[in-house]
């Protein structure tokens, strides 16, 4: 809770104790005095923007956080477009033409999370609790990384990538327990050629976007689904997600961290999330990684907001 | 700034001077005391949803101010979408099948404003600036009215709708300076039979999208633009845009107001924007509009967000 002038002043003079007051002549009243509260900074996954976290801005401001989300570089306001996605129906194009966002990297998305961190310090407010969705982990992995200990109050990887040192967000190691990826049958151009990751959620093929929504959005309404769908955009970078990210124990595993295990997950399987846990618990024995799960699809925003809000919530 | 709990303690003790550090034995430091600042509460306007502002809300929070986004009803994450907007190429359906949104009201908008402000209120933060974009101002316009004086520090109203009392947002006096509407030529259905003002911001015909980007967007980058127009949803309830709004001296005219005039606007004409401030004054001489101005189109959150942020701020 923010107080106003006169009550913080109030209040501390109450909490200075019996003698100040006494002196003063001023009699002590039951107040309390309360910290600002930390802001949440909002990190939204691939082909997602700041239009993802709607649901949960609105709660966790109600309980007296300041939030902020950015849209990554190449997401939400930031995105750009082949042209060939603006042709209906579609053309072989859209398999072919490079991404106008192939050259977005990495380090584009620590920077950006990074100067978010430092804006907010530079502020005046207490250091954030960063939430990462997905590919959003890896970007603020990195961005811990950049920034070591002291800036981040804690680190939340919501369903997302959480890679060990010198890894990149997709490359793990084999596991015969992962299912089959359900997102590569869905991409429509070969990152090889076009740079990018490339969906189509503006797709005619009602099977094509029910996969997107079997995939992103499993346990979502069907109205909010549909929603999120027209707020994707279709191109990530390749280079993003194969670039492998360095953290040392110093810096980012000097961070509180805590993982929320989405269970029914079809984006990351939770197999892999355990993976990732276990592999960053290795590196920082003294700095175990805190799991929280939920019985969610890959967007628990979108499923179960109250959910989610409360499990962050509790981080603070 | 915010501060930490001891920063405000010390600080606090400074401030009662010299007779308390005495009596305490503390020296008293050359601190200061910052209440908390007001937030930011911003409200998007017609086929819009919170991704319009995320240019804007990282310039806010880094001037300390703790900012919220919402969704206005059927905007958004909470849009909904004719069957006939997932088929390409359009067929007559658009023009005819009646829209999921056409059942929301202004109340329903003006309920959804007044519980954000009422839940940043019971959160601790003080009373928030209000800020309505272009039909948002419609939206926080009848907000006040529910609320009244004290809980909002004071409404802006970015190339906004503010009728005076009595009137519906798109109903105004015929003014034969104003221009003829962009917007009309651009509706792909009549709202007598869909319920909805309804955009096609997925046409594949380049010259109607470009028309969408003359209307919102004239003086945005292209790539933002394109970016922004894949964000738009459909349709807006024709209900919400015609019903009469009441305010009162009383209540919404007790609150201070400030107009952001878009002098380069084809959306709401600046002429028109200049008949609703000179209504307003005349209902509340005591309460004058305060009148700023951006060279802006309808759209200063990408066209011009640093000097909207300055203008902003400048209220804060």
């Amino acid at each position: 809770m923010l107080l106003s002038r006169r009550a913080i002043i109030s209040s501390a003079l109450a909490a200075s104790g019996g003698a100040l007051a006494g002196c003063s002549g001023t009699q002590a009243e039951p107040a309390r005095v309360l910290a600002p509260k930390s802001p949440f900074l909002l990190v939204h996954g691939a082909w997602h923007g700041i239009w993802c976290w709607g649901k949960i801005s609105p709660l966790l401001a109600a309980a007296g956080h300041p939030v902020l989300a950015i849209d990554l570089p190449g997401h939400g306001l930031n995105a750009a477009f082949p042209a060939a996605f603006d042709v209906q129906p579609r053309t072989a194009a859209l398999a072919t033409e490079p991404s106008p966002i192939a050259g977005i990297t990495l380090a584009d998305y620590a920077r950006a999370v990074a100067n978010a961190v430092e804006s907010l310090l530079a502020a005046g407010f207490p250091a954030p609790i960063v939430v990462g969705h997905s590919m959003g982990g890896g970007a603020i992995h990195a961005a811990a990384e950049l920034l070591g200990p002291g800036k981040i109050a804690r680190l939340v990887y919501l369903a997302a990538f959480m890679p060990k040192d010198g890894q990149p967000m997709v490359a793990f190691p084999p596991d015969e327990q992962a299912p089959p990826s359900l997102l590569t049958p869905l991409l429509r151009s070969d990152p090889g050629v076009t740079g990018a990751l490339r969906l189509d959620p503006a797709s005619t093929d009602q099977s094509y976007r029910a996969g997107l929504i079997n995939l992103f959005y499993g346990k979502v309404d069907a109205a909010t689904a549909r929603a999120a769908l027209n707020l994707l955009s279709p191109d990530i970078p390749i280079g993003a997600m194969v670039t492998p990210i360095a953290t040392s124990v110093q810096r980012w595993g000097a961070i509180p961290r805590t993982y929320i295990r989405t269970s029914a997950d079809n984006t990351i399987p939770p197999v892999i999330q355990d993976l990732m846990v276990a592999q960053a618990d290795t590196a920082t024995p003294a700095n175990k990684t805190q799991v929280l799960q939920l019985d969610s699809d890959h967007s628990p925003f979108l499923s179960m907001p109250q959910q989610l809000a409360r499990a962050l919530l509790s981080l603070a």
